[in-house]
């Protein structure tokens, strides 16, 4: 964790050697107007962090995983028959923190498999292994970024004005972004001329994260209200739209953040180009289409209350679907870090694999 | 303002006798959590109320500065020669609290006329004129309001699904309101199966105002963020979207606030009607169309602040155009006290004069 990233903000860092040391975790819950940096001394630490939201963004929480993993056999003193149990533990610990990040799991299985490769090592030679492989994991995730915000700059020729929805940023990654990584290599390559920045209801992960990273980066960025996105299309200030997504479809459909479906019929009315940028961990061929993806309904005191602060009366009925789909006809390109594949998604997806 | 209206929402209201009560007026910057009515006895106390937000919407602001009229030339005590100037100071003292609401001055010069009509009547006969022609255009009001809404009412058969977007009920105007109040009759007829409120980011004037009234009114209502909107338009839940609008320029171009234009266009998209529900004196046949209509643009902390709380960082660019203008061609209606125009407008809208 010692390279140099081409991005001014990591969700995550590490503070000392490895026989002492510990995991720095920016608390995202309060930004923009705090930095605060939790100090992660054992897998416990970690898995606190996870279930309460210090680290969101499911590549983020992989690798925070792998970390505890680590950091929960380094303090392991027990005989050699009974670490495997010890370490069956902290795995169960922290894959019980958010049951339904992907990244999660497919990192503590790295981290099982280096355990079970070392299972007769002795108890500094695997923690030094798992160390290893969270940084591998981490390291993995910044190089993937960085080779799809590459792809995705490609895509322009500058100067671009690019407007974004949610959070898809360093925060939510190994430290450089999806979508987010796409207009940081718009910047480093001085194609990028400004962002929109869509304040992202009824959470406000624009407001609070995408808009605090464009800061941190030197990136020009303007927040707007969601409901601002069309009349900046109207007067020809927007070139693009470009945001993540947590799932594909084998068709193409795109299940993301609520707000983006509205966004790409914005696009197809005002002909400007809807460009959706992912790792390939989130394209899954085994999902026909958007219809067959269920949506996560979620608390009404999310859209109610802000800042903990009640701005809706007793007695109304409140929506919360998390994600909207939408229809792959809509959508321009898919970027990843394997290409930027086009229509027909049935037929271009698998060639990503 | 004894008589019975078909709104359990009304702005303002009388207490107690000419001769000594007092107008009150609900605290609508306290809602939707806490119904505050503060009690007004004087001039002074009105244009405060005014200045301050206490009211707000042009219509319940006209009809609130009338009243303040009244209160004013109620305590005067002075010869009969010295009553024109105290007039005019009163007069001045509130047309200067909200300088663009254009019923603000249109309701002072009919208590103007009164005023030079009995200009030689003893001052209890003048102070109660003024209380007539306040309670007249309170009354005015609400009957123009519930004709619109009864034309608004009957371009639907029911069971009626509506969306709209800011406040335009009870609380705007003289209790009943334009969009809000099609929404009203459209209850009273037994013809509407649900409301969507969009929350109308950034002021939030769906979430708390027309939500509140919805409750209040016993209107089955869910409210969203303006975000969601296209998503229940895609799954087949919007039967039409209604709302109001500032400004109508002569060929139909309507400007409203900040996330009308993308309602429309959502609209046009799913195939949705787009209904603008407004009184004729925003109807301005000296605008040749919407190009001619200069955005106001607010202060940036309204975007960046909710309920105090800051929630984006400092040093990121802010964007808040209070309105949009939405072309004519994507406006299927426009529904007046008068009735109901399609297009063209160029040759619509003055027939309605």
């Amino acid at each position: 964790m010692t390279d140099a990233i081409a991005s001014n903000v990591v969700p995550l860092s590490w503070e000392g050697d490895r026989a002492t040391g510990r995991l720095l975790m920016l608390d995202q819950r309060q930004l923009p107007t705090e930095e605060v940096w939790l100090k992660m001394h054992s897998a416990e630490d970690v898995a606190r962090g996870i279930r309460e939201m210090v680290i969101r963004g499911a590549p983020a929480i992989g690798i925070a995983a792998a970390f505890g993993m680590a950091l929960g056999m380094r303090a392991f003193e027990g005989p050699l028959h009974e670490r495997p149990a010890e370490f069956s533990r902290i795995r169960e610990l922290l894959a019980s923190t958010r049951p339904t990040a992907v990244n999660l799991f497919w990192a503590l299985e790295r981290c099982a498999r280096v355990a079970e490769r070392l299972r007769d090592a002795d108890n500094a030679s695997l923690t030094d292994a798992l160390f290893n492989e969270a940084d591998q994991i981490f390291q993995d995730d910044r190089d993937n970024n960085l080779r799809l915000g590459n792809y995705g700059a490609a895509l322009f020729e500058g100067p671009t004005r690019i407007l974004t929805h949610c959070n898809t940023g360093a925060l939510a990654t190994g430290g450089y972004g999806t979508a987010l990584g796409v207009i940081r290599a718009l910047h480093a390559s001085q194609k990028l001329e400004h962002v929109w920045v869509g304040e992202t209801r009824p959470y406000l992960q624009g407001a609070r994260l995408t808009a605090w990273e464009c800061v941190k980066e030197g990136i020009d960025a303007t927040l707007i209200t969601d409901s601002m996105a069309a009349h900046f299309m109207k007067l020809g200030q927007v070139d693009a739209v470009i945001l993540g997504t947590d799932r594909i479809a084998r068709n193409g459909d795109v299940a993301n953040k609520i707000g983006t479906y509205g966004l790409a019929v914005l696009c197809k009315h005002h002909n400007i180009p809807f460009y959706v940028a992912t790792p390939l961990s989130t394209i899954d061929l085994n999902t026909a289409s958007g219809d067959d993806i269920e949506i996560e309904q979620r608390d009404p005191t999310e859209v109610t209350h802000i800042g903990g602060r009640q701005m809706a009366p007793e007695g109304v009925g409140v929506a919360h679907p998390a994600f909207d789909v939408t229809p792959a006809d809509l959508v321009t390109a898919i970027i990843t870090e394997a290409g930027v594949v086009y229509p027909p998604y049935t037929d271009t997806l698998p060639t990503l694999f």
